[in-house]
């Protein structure tokens, strides 16, 4: 006798700038999944899975000789590779949902409409990288660039400023811009959620928008 | 008053299994060049600028975990992408020759035709990486994969196995056949060289292969 196959679990990105909360809602995300029987991974990029956790370290080493940007583009479709072969499609098989802070769209954000990389070049890799593992949901966390640099400045209590951070504010606007310009285009995918509330403000906001996903 | 453009070296990209001698090669090339007054540089892959040698590390580091096939061949094309833009690239515009110790090639034979990485990705990913600078020439040094393993085991006098060379001798003839297969598709970029015989027979093999270049 074999038993029927467990439907997959759900895919969920959360998307913005520095500071934007992501690391905070994926954690407060699956701790509010877990309270309704819903088991979830929370993982993140670059990383979430030993070997692209190391080229992680390559991507954001404060080296003297910057990546060429095509360059950086492959490395993180390389670690995205890794990720999903290794952390993410096993979850999803196994019925989990799976919450990632960061993912294919922090690359069309950063390397595409920021770094200069043509945008057919990151569609490629992002088809090649990704497969036919597309989120079911993504959600954008969205606030002023300057309200975000502020939270990761104190978060950071006046530690190491990373290479993304130390970019302008200029920089974080277009970053936000670049964000809100997916979402349109992928309005069936991507919700685009106001996070310059409070962190409980911004937990209800998302779990209004994924709980057409738990019916 | 402005000078005429230099010439754009020559791109020389030397292929084969292990131990087939490529890196003697490389070396004995150079020195050859610079006799005849051209001035080469001697580079290598996966690496060949300070962050594709960072990738290496990653590449070639003896982990638990594999890299996922994809994810390694996206690997390669960043390193590739990398060392084009930093070293290679401004090294023929500067007229330089670049000596190429393996390129796209080894990505063709050990990721696509061993590696089973569909050929059709490989051929993206090296066109991404690559753009227009496409080898000049390519030498493939041809020897029984026997000679070769056992050239290899000699040179590494007992030390550590790196974890190509633990793959078995079916491995590395197959491997063999997947640089024959290259080089019958592009006969007018690629020439085999018969690797079997001495340094220095296969050195004057090198330059009846790049004497057309010479003028
Ligand atoms: N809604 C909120 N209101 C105020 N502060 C918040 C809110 N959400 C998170 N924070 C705080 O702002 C800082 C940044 O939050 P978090 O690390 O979750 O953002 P992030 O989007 O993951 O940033 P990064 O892109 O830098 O990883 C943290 O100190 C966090 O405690
Ligand atoms: N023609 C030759 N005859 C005999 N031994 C050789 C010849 N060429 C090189 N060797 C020796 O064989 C060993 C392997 O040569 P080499 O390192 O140049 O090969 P390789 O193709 O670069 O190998 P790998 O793929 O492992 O880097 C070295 O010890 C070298 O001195
Ligand atoms: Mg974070
Ligand atoms: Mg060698």
């Amino acid at each position: 006798m074999t038993r029927a196959p467990l439907p997959r679990g759900r895919f969920i990105t959360l998307e913005g700038g520095e500071g934007a909360g992501k690391s905070t809602q994926v954690r407060r995300l699956v701790a509010a999944l877990a309270q309704r029987g819903v088991s979830a991974v929370a993982t993140r990029e670059p990383g979430g899975s030993p070997r692209a956790e190391d080229i992680r370290a390559v991507l954001l080493a404060g080296s003297a000789e910057r990546l060429a940007p095509l360059a950086e583009t492959l490395l993180f479709a390389a670690a995205r590779a890794d990720h999903l072969e290794k952390t993410i499609r096993p979850a999803l098989a196994r019925s989990q949902w799976v919450i990632c802070d960061r993912f294919a769209d922090s690359t069309r954000a950063y390397q595409g409409a920021l770094g200069g990389v043509d945008a057919a070049t990151v569609t490629t890799l992002e088809r090649i990288a990704v497969g036919d593992t597309n989120p079911d949901l993504t959600l954008i966390l969205d606030l002023p660039a300057d309200i975000g640099l502020a939270r990761a400045a104190h978060r950071r209590g006046g530690g190491e400023v990373d290479r993304f951070e130390q970019e302008s504010l200029a920089f974080h606007q277009k970053l936000r811009e670049a964000f809100l310009a997916i979402a349109a285009a992928e309005p069936e995918r991507c919700v685009v959620i106001d996070a310059s509330g409070d962190e409980g403000q911004v937990a209800a906001g998302v779990m209004t928008a994924i709980e057409p996903l738990l019916r």
